[in-house]
């Protein structure tokens, strides 16, 4: 018993040490792999609005750009780079027409949020040293379980955002 | 100097006997004129997002509706009528293409907010009783210089929401 036991907490402390150093792999090296963000920040709906868009195309969406205190801090101020701490949260609905508001306009022309596509929920973690290799972000998706897209899906993110450079890689502006 | 003391006295007097009668001067019938909500609700920039929507037609706008604490907590709770206190806020903006967005998508995509449109801020207040004549909202209109709207253009307001009354006059469905 008194082995089982010795063996047990040896395993254990083995466990502990290996997932410790998992989520430090890519930080010591320049050239190491890209971090991204795991875990939905909580609150993230009661953030406050920074800006809204519909995207066509593959996408068909209509979504919502939400900022926790930092971004919403930083976009008003005008200032760039955003912050160490500024989250930057993307919702996403498929466009669709609304039925009921058309019928009452007497037209087609209302047009909003359906049910979430597959993908609907992205974010951008902004910790300059952490995520130094994609540009100071962490880049993160969610599928509507609440699961992380895979790193094969994550590392197309920066690359698209790197255009966009000189705003600090981040597309949305803010709406007054 | 007593006698000129003593009439600017009765006149302060009565400039606020009046100033006091005017707000409640529809509030005794049934029967009286609607009251419109004539001051923007302060904050409401900073209030949480409802949902999102795009209009096409003469309006063409992209639009965030935005709404107090009353409003957030009704809509989650999913009950009707919305309590009195509820405000909720529509910020239109004209809708645009993003060239700078196409140009790293490489392709015409992305439409987001422009300019707003002249009349770009709306709001609804409920209180059922100042309010009895539409419906129990007060309903709101400014434009960039934060005048509101005259009461012709504000008495089109009811009558199309009028429509939405098992919603208790409301359009906007909650976007989770």
């Amino acid at each position: 018993m008194r082995q089982i036991t010795v063996l047990l907490a040896a395993v254990v402390a083995l466990a502990g040490v290996i997932a410790c150093m998992a989520p430090a792999s890519g930080q010591a090296d320049e050239g190491a792999a890209p971090i991204f963000v795991k875990e939905i920040p909580p609150g993230y709906r009661d953030w406050r609005l920074i800006s809204v868009a519909h995207e066509e195309g593959n996408l068909n969406d209509i979504r919502a750009i939400l900022g926790n205190d930092a971004a919403i801090a930083a976009y008003r101020e005008g200032k760039l780079p955003f912050p160490d701490g500024t989250i930057i949260a993307r919702i996403a609905w498929s466009y669709v027409p609304s039925e009921e508001n058309n019928k009452v306009f007497g037209r087609r022309q209302s047009f909003v949020p359906g049910s979430p596509p597959d993908w609907y929920l992205q974010f951008m973690v902004k910790d300059s040293k952490k995520y130094a290799a994609t540009g100071g972000w962490g880049f993160a998706q969610f599928n509507k379980d609440g699961k992380p897209a895979d790193e094969a899906k994550l590392k197309t993110c920066f690359p698209c955002h790197e255009p966009v450079k000189a705003r600090d890689f981040v597309f949305t502006r803010y709406a007054p």
